[in-house]
């Protein structure tokens, strides 16, 4: 907000008298999924309290071009402040909450989840988060803390996938699951064999996909990952139909279209 | 940074021995122009001031796939925590970077300049700027105090483009420059008579902006806005091409392709 | 707040029961212009939000000695409290205030306009602004990013004022204006021709002044700087009659009087 | 500092190299005694750690106009940077070292100190505090919880002197001292059979000053306040002359000439 | 809080409906006096502004096992997420202010008083500090800056008793007191001349306090200090019973038992 | 650090030479487990960064009555301003390490952890964590956002153990963890069916949580639970015995005996 503001907003201070009163429609420009209406309304909230923003369409609603999603009205100068910030939130989550929802339908008749990755921009973390679960797809770990994450680099400095878990199992919470990243069945099975909660298997093809299926039977959580498309040869959906228990995206939080939404004033 | 790290990275802190070394590069693996090297190397230094981060490709610099763009090494547990949030800010800041050249290098033959907005995310302004400069293109204003920029909400609210532009000149600095947005000729009219120094074409067909650029005959700076496009019809080309001064492209940060960039490690 | 407060205001807490009512008057003790009347309100309110503060007299009025200011009511600790800090920022707003409404009465008949510097004290500025704003003066730029002032320094390590006005423009954005600090009317011609916006006479004297007047024939606006005083050989209506159009006096924010206001308790 | 450079300093870094480098001096346009040198070094040295800043007067010493405070060299693009900064605060704290340097010498043959009062600006206390011990005086306290100042207000709340030295005393750590603000002999003589420690004489005559050193006789420490000034009849000489150990100035702090420093460069 | 809630409770979150209400009690399960009623009121506050907290016993009264202290009502998942910092802080303040409670009823037929010291947590100074008084002891000094305490290593330093309270004499403001830590009656002899306000005994037998006392006769305050213990023979009482002032305790706040209180819902 | 010095520490400043050296020695008084050398190092650093502090006796160590623990040298001002906090720190971390590994010793034999709780105090979580762990006992988890653990509140609220558990895996990310709290064996059976990892039997006999190993037959983690002591009926060593898991003590954290360690000079 600061950021946005600097010393004030010479242009709305200058030419919109103190006591002005406006009224305004969120409009969408294009379909898409609906999200950051609560998030948008608290940055009118914190600048000035006696703006009214009434929410019409609520997050995770699907909008045509020409909805009206909410109607704000109160000081002319505190509307057209916030209004550029406000408008930046929403436009990014509902380009998130989309591209999730758009996924989320593709696997839908399988026993698949997409999730998300950490590959979200600093600082924005929580919002693109929720902007996910809106759109109907699921949250992996939220920071390094929250899961034991064994990839390529740490088995190569641990001294393998066994001594790696080892050492992990030894040493931290009994309170974490512990995922192993693999890249051939035979990882797969030392993995298995050493305990792993969760297997990422790292880029794989479809047939060793459904292999790997075939030989966890249930003893692990299998994670698919890389190189996931929405359409083609490796779609979301060929690879949830091998069996895998859960997809992950990163592009639905790293490379994000803004849904078009403008604000229109009467 | 703390974001992402949480209560520390559980994984890397039991898996991998305290005084482990480690060496990776960083590599394109496509083509564009690379943005955010000094960033990445200072997020490195902060975490771990004994981390050595050589830059390789300067930031500006156009890359191929494959390219090593800088080499790392040191502490094994510093380099693992980092490596997420660097690398998301070097893939955006290339990303922008990247579409800024092409936007740039699509008017390098025009007297006109393409220029960014003010929708950039929350946080990030400073870096998003600066990317699309290192890409060729230039910055609009920073924030709401550093330009009188009168838009339409704020004409309705004064009366008119006269007297707006007058409530502005009366009360503020005269170290501020003035632009006004207008949809019309008879606007563009009003607008040079009441002194702007900036006028901003909002949506203007192509054949109304060469108009408009022989109405005005460099009394003021004429900025075309809105729907502007790489390619088509309406390419930032063809907008050159009118006369005008400036473009404007909201989608150079709004709409970010992360470049892909990856780190690995010997 | 917390500077003043450090571990509590002992002498309160003790002497004075928890629930103990007080009421009192802002009461100026001199003749001058009052400024900080909100800021002072909101200082008390952020301290205890039951405290009853009305002002009687409005930022910007004339008061002579003996004038009743405000009127505050409510809990005798949290008043007494809040009132070394309160008192403070309104006696110095004010003292502000009160000098730059002598400057600008001293101007009245002229076409020019008193401004301030960047002469002020680290955290106070935009209250000090305010304050100059409130006493009928103008603001000059607020901080190092919302103009360009091209001073003798970067002359000197630019090459000259044509080299130094075109690195300006070529590198930075389009919306900014450039002001160019000139001792002579040699210097005043160069900048005139490099498309100067705005040109500061540094120090010049009267007859100096006079002649650059002719010469630019408002081509861009001249600024005086320099020893300006309110009485004098050079006062600040003499320099006006030269017909320059801004007349900028660090005095008004870095030698301030703090004006007499005294708070008495019923 | 933020404050100050905003976005960045637009005009030095469009025309100033960004490996340029420069060398000035800091030099007195009038005479006083320096106060802020250090501080003034470490604005530079957390701007830039490669600039070289070179203290050839300590703070305390006096200087005549034209003397050489001390010289800078470095990085050209910093040095323009933290000018202003650093400037505001050695002309300040200059200033108020002068103003109590002057103090300090008329009272130089008597018992009597002088003292600094809470009337600082907030945020810089410590700073104006500094600079009234480098004058030559000495600090009050620093804030409302490091002395038991019993005042007016306070008397009457609490019922009387000595209902409110008692309430102090019952409650309080034994490790403050408690000082009451007394206006008449009467109440002087309550306040030391209540047992104070030091006794505020509240703008009282000379003679009655003289009358209550007699009275006293070493039991409480004294302190004159209100309306001291450094001539004139009731001048801090003749207050000293009375026999009263404190003599506190408000004025020291609270309306402050800034000393004129200039920076100059080769 | 933030350190508590992470991202957030995963557990309220996905297993409380949003709107769930709830109603719980705040229950002793132990003996004690009841510190920290109005913090932990606070902090629910914070959460959720809507919760309704009803203190029903005050901070400083005793209660017996199993009495209800406190009701609150509200959202379920405010308040589930806010019960465990509410309750730490209000097992550890009302632990401290139970000790406090024990040793000032074991000198209450003395004229001494019991008092704490600096060894609190760092961050939960202000909170230690008010448990104590709220337990019926009193505060030692609160920060390094308001009471002037030579200690052994100051005494060394300095080159003795005399010359370290003759330079803090000189150089310190005069609303400071002084307290020197003498460990042998020589060294009280000379802190008593030299003028010192208070002096600590540190760990004098008994029989050298009353000494102590009787050599002193008023001049300054008495502190007892080291291997205080409510029982036995180097008890509080007992150190009391000798005629000193004052008795510093640290493990009032270094050595804390929380109390047991528990949370229980209808 | 703040929090102590306020102002400055005045004694120190007064007394103390503002170049004097000094050497001194950290020596335990009493037996135990040494923690938080390194930060203790840390804030000597902090605060002046030419202190010499060389580790003798690292984290973790047992040591008796006596030992040195580390060697402190350097300006003298400096290391008496950290010496409080650093000691606080030092003598709490110690305690705690203390008290873990008499807890760890206890269970040595067994298969079972002791973990600590999230009962500690405000703003220290990490330090009594890795205190925790330097006594040789385990961390629970870190904060409510990284395990799923279900309470009797919670199983309320959803209408039952099964209930909850399912809404949990149908909303939550499969990184996490659950766990959930029983009280019966019934609840047991409940949760096992349900598919928690992780079962809490909260304060049941020693004889059920035999019965409870029985059932369970290695499907979930047992933890037990409440009213855990070094000594009597029902030791942590006994509990261990019966074939439990973990074994979580809030005592670890939450009543604290500082260990009593000191400063000595030369």
């Amino acid at each position: 907000m600061e950021e946005d503001l600097g010393w004030g907003d010479v242009t709305t201070d200058s030419t919109i008298s103190i006591d002005a009163k406006i009224k305004g429609f969120f409009i969408s420009k294009e379909q898409g999924v609906v999200c950051g209406m609560e998030v948008c309304k608290r940055v009118f909230e914190l600048l000035d309290s006696s703006i009214v923003f009434e929410i019409l369409i609520k997050d995770g609603q699907k909008v045509q071009k020409g909805n009206v999603l909410a109607q704000i009205s109160g000081n002319a100068r505190s509307i057209l402040k916030g209004e550029r910030v406000a408008l930046n939130l929403l436009q990014r989550m509902s380009g998130i909450a989309t591209a999730a929802n758009n996924y989320s339908e593709a696997v839908q008749d399988t026993g698949a989840r997409v999730v998300d990755t950490r590959k979200t921009m600093p600082g924005l973390r929580i919002l693109d988060k929720y902007a996910v679960q809106t759109g109907g797809c699921y949250n992996h770990r939220f920071n390094l803390s929250d899961l034991v994450l064994i990839k390529d680099n740490h088995i190569k400095a641990a001294g393998g996938i066994t001594p790696a878990i080892n050492a992990a199992k030894s040493k931290l919470t009994h309170a974490l699951k512990i995922e192993v990243e693999v890249e051939t069945l035979e990882q797969l099975d030392e993995a298995i064999e050493a305990g792993a909660d969760i297997i990422m298997l790292d880029n794989m093809s479809l047939d060793l996909m459904k292999e790997a299926v075939q030989r966890v039977k249930g003893r692990a959580l299998l994670e698919a990952s890389g190189n996931v498309a929405l359409e083609g040869e490796r779609s979301v959906k060929h690879i949830a139909q091998t069996g895998v228990d859960i997809i992950s995206v990163g592009a639905l939080t790293h490379s994000v279209f803004a849904m078009d939404i403008s604000l229109r004033f009467l």
